[in-house]
Protein backbone atom coordinates (compact mmCIF):
# COMPACT_ATOMS: atom_id res chain seq x y z
CA UNK A 1 0.00 0.00 0.00
CA UNK A 2 3.03 2.37 0.32
CA UNK A 3 4.69 0.97 -3.17
CA UNK A 4 7.44 -1.03 -3.08
CA UNK A 5 10.32 1.39 -2.99
CA UNK A 6 9.05 2.57 1.06
CA UNK A 7 7.99 -1.20 1.58
CA UNK A 8 12.03 -2.09 0.81
CA UNK A 9 13.16 0.91 2.87
CA UNK A 10 11.06 -0.27 5.72
CA UNK A 11 11.93 -3.20 5.65
CA UNK A 12 15.86 -2.54 5.71
CA UNK A 13 15.30 -0.44 8.49
CA UNK A 14 13.44 -2.73 10.63
CA UNK A 15 16.70 -4.80 10.84
CA UNK A 16 18.76 -1.81 11.93
CA UNK A 17 19.50 -2.73 16.33
CA UNK A 18 16.49 -0.78 18.12
CA UNK A 19 13.98 -0.28 15.66
CA UNK A 20 11.42 -2.66 15.01
CA UNK A 21 8.71 -2.72 12.73
CA UNK A 22 6.62 0.25 14.14
CA UNK A 23 9.66 2.44 14.05
CA UNK A 24 10.89 1.58 11.05
CA UNK A 25 7.76 3.09 9.65
CA UNK A 26 8.19 6.01 11.64
CA UNK A 27 11.76 6.42 10.50
CA UNK A 28 11.24 5.80 6.94
CA UNK A 29 7.95 8.73 6.34
CA UNK A 30 10.37 11.10 8.46
CA UNK A 31 12.65 10.39 5.86
CA UNK A 32 10.34 10.52 2.61
CA UNK A 33 9.07 13.96 3.88
CA UNK A 34 12.90 15.33 4.68
CA UNK A 35 14.10 13.92 1.51
CA UNK A 36 16.77 17.20 0.61
CA UNK A 37 17.82 17.64 3.96
CA UNK A 38 17.97 14.08 5.68
CA UNK A 39 17.20 11.39 3.16
CA UNK A 40 19.34 12.51 0.23
CA UNK A 41 22.55 12.85 2.88
CA UNK A 42 22.00 9.97 4.40
CA UNK A 43 21.99 7.81 1.42
CA UNK A 44 25.34 9.53 0.40
CA UNK A 45 27.14 9.42 3.69
CA UNK A 46 26.27 5.54 3.45
CA UNK A 47 27.78 5.05 0.33
CA UNK A 48 30.40 7.41 1.20
CA UNK A 49 31.27 5.05 4.32
CA UNK A 50 30.51 1.93 2.29
CA UNK A 51 33.26 3.39 -0.30
CA UNK A 52 35.73 4.31 2.31
CA UNK A 53 35.84 2.42 5.30
CA UNK A 54 38.04 -1.08 5.50
CA UNK A 55 38.52 -2.80 7.91
CA UNK A 56 42.51 -2.37 9.53
CA UNK A 57 44.83 -5.65 8.10
CA UNK A 58 46.33 -4.96 11.80
CA UNK A 59 44.15 -4.07 14.40
CA UNK A 60 40.89 -5.12 13.23
CA UNK A 61 39.41 -1.22 13.95
CA UNK A 62 37.31 0.64 10.85
CA UNK A 63 38.82 3.56 9.17
CA UNK A 64 39.46 5.04 5.71
CA UNK A 65 43.18 4.04 5.97
CA UNK A 66 44.66 1.01 6.62
CA UNK A 67 46.52 0.51 8.77
CA UNK A 68 44.10 2.48 10.82
CA UNK A 69 44.87 5.92 12.30
CA UNK A 70 45.61 4.21 15.60
CA UNK A 71 48.44 1.63 14.46
CA UNK A 72 49.54 4.78 12.47
CA UNK A 73 49.76 7.13 15.37
CA UNK A 74 53.64 6.89 16.66
CA UNK A 75 52.03 8.44 19.54
CA UNK A 76 50.77 5.75 20.96
CA UNK A 77 52.05 3.77 23.18
CA UNK A 78 53.45 0.79 21.44
CA UNK A 79 53.85 -1.62 23.87
CA UNK A 80 50.27 -2.62 25.39
CA UNK A 81 47.82 -3.98 22.96
CA UNK A 82 44.48 -3.83 24.28
CA UNK A 83 42.21 -7.06 23.03
CA UNK A 84 38.66 -6.01 22.41
CA UNK A 85 35.65 -8.02 21.60
CA UNK A 86 34.58 -5.59 18.66
CA UNK A 87 35.00 -2.38 17.25
CA UNK A 88 31.85 -1.13 19.77
CA UNK A 89 34.71 -2.06 22.57
CA UNK A 90 37.40 0.01 20.74
CA UNK A 91 35.40 2.68 20.84
CA UNK A 92 34.05 2.77 24.43
CA UNK A 93 37.66 2.54 25.35
CA UNK A 94 38.72 6.06 22.83
CA UNK A 95 35.70 7.69 24.24
CA UNK A 96 37.02 7.17 28.04
CA UNK A 97 40.52 8.65 26.68
CA UNK A 98 42.08 6.03 29.68
CA UNK A 99 44.04 4.15 26.99
CA UNK A 100 47.00 5.02 25.09
CA UNK A 101 48.07 1.89 23.54
CA UNK A 102 47.15 0.18 20.81
CA UNK A 103 44.33 -2.85 19.82
CA UNK A 104 43.16 -6.12 18.54
CA UNK A 105 39.99 -6.93 17.74
CA UNK A 106 38.73 -9.91 18.09
CA UNK A 107 35.47 -10.00 16.05
CA UNK A 108 33.51 -12.25 18.54
CA UNK A 109 34.31 -14.23 21.88
CA UNK A 110 34.50 -17.93 22.36
CA UNK A 111 30.75 -19.62 22.32
CA UNK A 112 29.87 -23.37 22.39
CA UNK A 113 26.46 -22.15 21.50
CA UNK A 114 27.07 -20.19 18.20
CA UNK A 115 29.70 -22.27 17.46
CA UNK A 116 32.96 -20.02 18.09
CA UNK A 117 35.80 -21.47 18.54
CA UNK A 118 39.84 -20.19 19.19
CA UNK A 119 40.36 -20.22 15.40
CA UNK A 120 37.44 -18.19 15.07
CA UNK A 121 38.78 -15.14 16.59
CA UNK A 122 41.89 -15.02 14.90
CA UNK A 123 44.43 -15.83 17.86
CA UNK A 124 47.17 -16.50 15.72
CA UNK A 125 46.89 -13.03 14.21
CA UNK A 126 47.28 -11.57 17.84
CA UNK A 127 50.55 -14.01 18.71
CA UNK A 128 52.40 -13.03 15.72
CA UNK A 129 51.85 -9.01 16.76
CA UNK A 130 53.65 -10.03 20.17
CA UNK A 131 57.19 -9.26 18.19
CA UNK A 132 59.14 -8.58 21.70
CA UNK A 133 58.32 -4.59 21.26
CA UNK A 134 54.95 -5.54 23.33
CA UNK A 135 54.78 -5.94 27.10
CA UNK A 136 51.33 -6.41 28.26
CA UNK A 137 48.23 -7.62 26.79
CA UNK A 138 45.13 -6.02 28.63
CA UNK A 139 42.31 -8.38 27.71
CA UNK A 140 39.26 -5.72 27.81
CA UNK A 141 36.09 -8.54 26.44
CA UNK A 142 32.53 -7.75 28.52
CA UNK A 143 32.31 -9.43 32.10
CA UNK A 144 29.96 -11.85 30.65
CA UNK A 145 30.65 -15.27 31.06
CA UNK A 146 31.81 -15.74 27.34
CA UNK A 147 33.64 -12.66 27.85
CA UNK A 148 35.81 -13.58 30.60
CA UNK A 149 35.79 -17.66 28.96
CA UNK A 150 37.68 -15.41 26.31
CA UNK A 151 39.66 -13.66 28.32
CA UNK A 152 40.86 -16.44 30.37
CA UNK A 153 41.53 -18.78 27.25
CA UNK A 154 43.72 -15.74 25.81
CA UNK A 155 46.14 -15.56 28.77
CA UNK A 156 46.37 -19.15 28.74
CA UNK A 157 47.20 -19.14 25.19
CA UNK A 158 49.61 -16.12 25.11
CA UNK A 159 50.89 -17.57 29.00
CA UNK A 160 54.73 -19.20 27.43
CA UNK A 161 54.72 -15.56 25.55
CA UNK A 162 56.74 -13.87 28.67
CA UNK A 163 54.40 -10.83 28.76
CA UNK A 164 52.15 -9.79 31.31
CA UNK A 165 48.35 -10.40 30.33
CA UNK A 166 45.91 -8.30 32.62
CA UNK A 167 41.98 -8.05 32.70
CA UNK A 168 40.08 -5.22 33.26
CA UNK A 169 38.98 -5.00 37.33
CA UNK A 170 35.43 -5.51 38.46
CA UNK A 171 33.50 -3.53 40.48
CA UNK A 172 30.88 -1.13 41.30
CA UNK A 173 30.29 1.07 37.85
CA UNK A 174 31.16 5.10 38.60
CA UNK A 175 27.58 6.75 39.97
CA UNK A 176 26.69 3.42 39.92
CA UNK A 177 23.78 2.82 42.67
CA UNK A 178 24.18 -0.97 44.72
CA UNK A 179 20.76 -1.61 44.75
CA UNK A 180 20.85 -1.87 40.44
CA UNK A 181 23.55 -4.38 40.67
CA UNK A 182 23.83 -8.01 40.54
CA UNK A 183 25.24 -10.20 43.24
CA UNK A 184 27.96 -10.86 41.30
CA UNK A 185 29.10 -7.50 40.82
CA UNK A 186 28.71 -6.86 44.70
CA UNK A 187 31.06 -9.76 45.26
CA UNK A 188 33.75 -8.68 43.02
CA UNK A 189 33.74 -5.38 44.21
CA UNK A 190 33.60 -6.52 47.47
CA UNK A 191 36.62 -9.12 46.88
CA UNK A 192 38.55 -6.64 45.14
CA UNK A 193 37.91 -3.69 48.30
CA UNK A 194 41.03 -1.45 48.69
CA UNK A 195 42.12 0.80 51.77
CA UNK A 196 41.43 4.26 51.60
CA UNK B 1 38.05 9.19 16.56
CA UNK B 2 35.99 7.21 13.94
CA UNK B 3 36.87 9.52 10.60
CA UNK B 4 34.71 11.89 8.79
CA UNK B 5 32.85 9.41 6.77
CA UNK B 6 31.27 7.40 10.08
CA UNK B 7 31.01 10.30 12.18
CA UNK B 8 29.02 12.16 9.58
CA UNK B 9 27.25 9.12 9.11
CA UNK B 10 26.03 9.07 12.98
CA UNK B 11 25.07 12.32 12.54
CA UNK B 12 22.68 11.92 10.39
CA UNK B 13 21.26 8.78 12.07
CA UNK B 14 21.01 10.69 15.34
CA UNK B 15 18.25 13.11 13.70
CA UNK B 16 16.12 10.29 13.11
CA UNK B 17 12.94 10.01 15.00
CA UNK B 18 13.60 8.33 18.07
CA UNK B 19 17.98 7.63 17.90
CA UNK B 20 19.88 9.77 19.84
CA UNK B 21 23.55 9.61 19.76
CA UNK B 22 23.85 6.49 21.35
CA UNK B 23 21.43 4.48 19.40
CA UNK B 24 23.29 6.40 16.03
CA UNK B 25 26.53 5.39 16.87
CA UNK B 26 25.30 1.35 17.43
CA UNK B 27 23.27 1.67 14.61
CA UNK B 28 26.20 3.11 12.61
CA UNK B 29 28.47 0.20 14.00
CA UNK B 30 25.91 -2.47 12.84
CA UNK B 31 25.78 -0.96 9.17
CA UNK B 32 29.64 -0.77 8.86
CA UNK B 33 29.68 -4.57 10.07
CA UNK B 34 26.96 -5.49 7.81
CA UNK B 35 28.22 -3.89 4.72
CA UNK B 36 27.02 -5.85 2.02
CA UNK B 37 23.93 -7.07 3.34
CA UNK B 38 22.43 -3.75 5.15
CA UNK B 39 24.57 -0.92 4.33
CA UNK B 40 24.51 -1.01 0.30
CA UNK B 41 21.32 -2.38 0.28
CA UNK B 42 19.92 0.51 2.33
CA UNK B 43 21.80 3.22 0.72
CA UNK B 44 20.74 2.14 -2.83
CA UNK B 45 16.91 1.62 -1.25
CA UNK B 46 16.95 5.48 0.31
CA UNK B 47 18.20 6.51 -3.56
CA UNK B 48 15.57 4.55 -5.01
CA UNK B 49 12.88 6.41 -2.39
CA UNK B 50 14.33 9.75 -3.49
CA UNK B 51 14.39 9.24 -6.72
CA UNK B 52 11.07 7.73 -7.53
CA UNK B 53 8.33 8.89 -4.63
CA UNK B 54 6.87 12.09 -5.11
CA UNK B 55 4.08 13.85 -3.48
CA UNK B 56 0.31 12.90 -4.87
CA UNK B 57 -1.38 16.03 -6.71
CA UNK B 58 -4.52 15.18 -5.77
CA UNK B 59 -4.17 13.86 -2.30
CA UNK B 60 -0.97 14.65 -0.47
CA UNK B 61 0.06 11.27 -0.21
CA UNK B 62 3.44 9.52 -1.14
CA UNK B 63 3.73 7.37 -4.46
CA UNK B 64 5.94 6.32 -6.83
CA UNK B 65 2.96 7.46 -9.33
CA UNK B 66 1.10 11.02 -9.16
CA UNK B 67 -1.64 10.60 -8.83
CA UNK B 68 -1.29 8.19 -6.31
CA UNK B 69 -2.45 4.63 -6.67
CA UNK B 70 -5.04 5.34 -4.08
CA UNK B 71 -5.99 8.23 -6.06
CA UNK B 72 -5.91 6.42 -9.21
CA UNK B 73 -7.99 3.28 -8.15
CA UNK B 74 -11.51 3.18 -9.49
CA UNK B 75 -12.44 0.97 -6.93
CA UNK B 76 -11.85 3.47 -4.09
CA UNK B 77 -15.77 4.99 -3.09
CA UNK B 78 -15.40 8.27 -4.95
CA UNK B 79 -17.89 9.77 -2.89
CA UNK B 80 -16.53 10.13 0.65
CA UNK B 81 -13.12 11.96 1.44
CA UNK B 82 -11.24 11.69 4.67
CA UNK B 83 -8.92 14.20 5.96
CA UNK B 84 -5.85 13.46 7.90
CA UNK B 85 -2.66 15.67 9.79
CA UNK B 86 0.05 13.82 7.35
CA UNK B 87 0.90 10.84 5.44
CA UNK B 88 1.72 8.54 8.59
CA UNK B 89 -2.00 8.69 9.45
CA UNK B 90 -2.98 7.75 6.46
CA UNK B 91 -0.99 4.91 6.30
CA UNK B 92 -2.77 4.14 9.78
CA UNK B 93 -6.00 4.03 8.45
CA UNK B 94 -4.92 1.73 5.48
CA UNK B 95 -3.70 -0.75 8.08
CA UNK B 96 -6.46 -0.47 9.47
CA UNK B 97 -8.49 -1.58 6.40
CA UNK B 98 -11.76 0.11 7.23
CA UNK B 99 -11.82 3.17 5.12
CA UNK B 100 -12.63 2.89 1.21
CA UNK B 101 -12.78 6.22 0.33
CA UNK B 102 -9.86 8.53 -0.89
CA UNK B 103 -7.89 11.16 1.24
CA UNK B 104 -6.70 14.64 1.63
CA UNK B 105 -3.54 15.21 3.73
CA UNK B 106 -3.60 18.40 5.18
CA UNK B 107 0.31 18.14 5.90
CA UNK B 108 0.16 19.64 9.48
CA UNK B 109 -2.83 20.69 11.88
CA UNK B 110 -3.58 24.73 12.50
CA UNK B 111 -1.12 25.63 15.42
CA UNK B 112 -0.86 29.44 16.98
CA UNK B 113 2.36 28.81 18.61
CA UNK B 114 4.04 27.17 15.34
CA UNK B 115 2.54 29.91 13.73
CA UNK B 116 0.18 27.55 11.31
CA UNK B 117 -2.71 29.02 9.72
CA UNK B 118 -5.11 27.84 7.50
CA UNK B 119 -3.74 29.03 4.50
CA UNK B 120 -0.68 26.75 5.37
CA UNK B 121 -3.14 23.64 5.32
CA UNK B 122 -3.96 24.12 1.62
CA UNK B 123 -7.85 24.06 2.35
CA UNK B 124 -8.54 26.00 -0.96
CA UNK B 125 -7.11 22.39 -2.12
CA UNK B 126 -9.47 20.40 -0.44
CA UNK B 127 -12.67 22.13 -1.21
CA UNK B 128 -11.82 22.75 -5.02
CA UNK B 129 -11.84 18.48 -4.64
CA UNK B 130 -15.64 19.26 -3.41
CA UNK B 131 -17.26 18.56 -7.31
CA UNK B 132 -20.16 17.61 -6.67
CA UNK B 133 -19.33 13.71 -6.68
CA UNK B 134 -18.45 13.85 -3.11
CA UNK B 135 -21.16 14.04 -0.55
CA UNK B 136 -19.06 13.65 2.67
CA UNK B 137 -15.60 14.06 4.55
CA UNK B 138 -14.60 12.86 7.41
CA UNK B 139 -12.25 14.85 9.49
CA UNK B 140 -9.33 12.25 10.95
CA UNK B 141 -7.19 14.47 12.50
CA UNK B 142 -6.33 13.47 16.30
CA UNK B 143 -7.71 13.67 19.43
CA UNK B 144 -5.62 16.71 20.27
CA UNK B 145 -6.01 20.26 20.91
CA UNK B 146 -4.64 20.90 17.68
CA UNK B 147 -6.22 18.13 15.72
CA UNK B 148 -9.65 19.14 16.87
CA UNK B 149 -9.18 22.87 16.45
CA UNK B 150 -8.21 21.89 12.88
CA UNK B 151 -11.17 19.93 12.58
CA UNK B 152 -13.84 22.81 13.47
CA UNK B 153 -12.15 24.78 11.21
CA UNK B 154 -12.53 22.55 8.40
CA UNK B 155 -16.42 21.58 9.17
CA UNK B 156 -17.00 25.65 9.54
CA UNK B 157 -15.15 26.50 6.00
CA UNK B 158 -17.12 23.80 4.66
CA UNK B 159 -20.47 24.35 6.53
CA UNK B 160 -21.70 25.98 2.95
CA UNK B 161 -20.79 23.13 0.78
CA UNK B 162 -23.51 21.09 1.29
CA UNK B 163 -21.86 18.08 1.98
CA UNK B 164 -21.82 16.02 5.25
CA UNK B 165 -18.75 16.86 7.49
CA UNK B 166 -18.13 13.91 10.16
CA UNK B 167 -15.05 12.90 12.64
CA UNK B 168 -14.22 10.23 13.96
CA UNK B 169 -15.78 8.96 17.65
CA UNK B 170 -13.46 9.38 20.46
CA UNK B 171 -13.90 6.54 23.34
CA UNK B 172 -11.82 4.10 24.77
CA UNK B 173 -9.27 2.30 22.16
CA UNK B 174 -10.71 -1.20 21.42
CA UNK B 175 -8.23 -3.91 24.21
CA UNK B 176 -7.67 -0.35 26.25
CA UNK B 177 -7.64 -0.40 30.27
CA UNK B 178 -9.55 2.78 32.35
CA UNK B 179 -6.58 3.04 34.15
CA UNK B 180 -4.47 4.17 31.42
CA UNK B 181 -6.83 6.72 29.78
CA UNK B 182 -6.80 10.22 30.82
CA UNK B 183 -10.03 11.63 31.96
CA UNK B 184 -10.52 13.70 28.66
CA UNK B 185 -11.33 10.00 26.92
CA UNK B 186 -13.01 8.08 29.71
CA UNK B 187 -15.57 11.55 29.62
CA UNK B 188 -16.13 11.37 25.80
CA UNK B 189 -16.30 7.41 26.14
CA UNK B 190 -18.86 8.18 29.01
CA UNK B 191 -20.99 11.02 26.86
CA UNK B 192 -21.27 9.03 23.44
CA UNK B 193 -22.26 5.74 25.72
CA UNK B 194 -24.48 3.21 23.84
CA UNK B 195 -26.94 0.82 24.78
CA UNK B 196 -26.14 -3.10 24.19
ZN1 LIG C 1 44.54 -0.62 13.28
ZN1 LIG D 1 -3.44 10.67 -4.15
Amino acid sequence: MVGPEIERLMQLLSRLPGLGPRSARRVALHLVEKRETLLLPLAKALSAVGDSVKTCSVCGNFDSVDPCSICADPRRDQTILCVVEGVGSLWAMERASVFSGRYHVLGGLLSALDGIGPDDLGLGRLRARLDGSIREVVVATPATVEGQTTAHYIADFLADCGITVSGLAHGVPVGGELDYLDDGTIGAALRARRSF
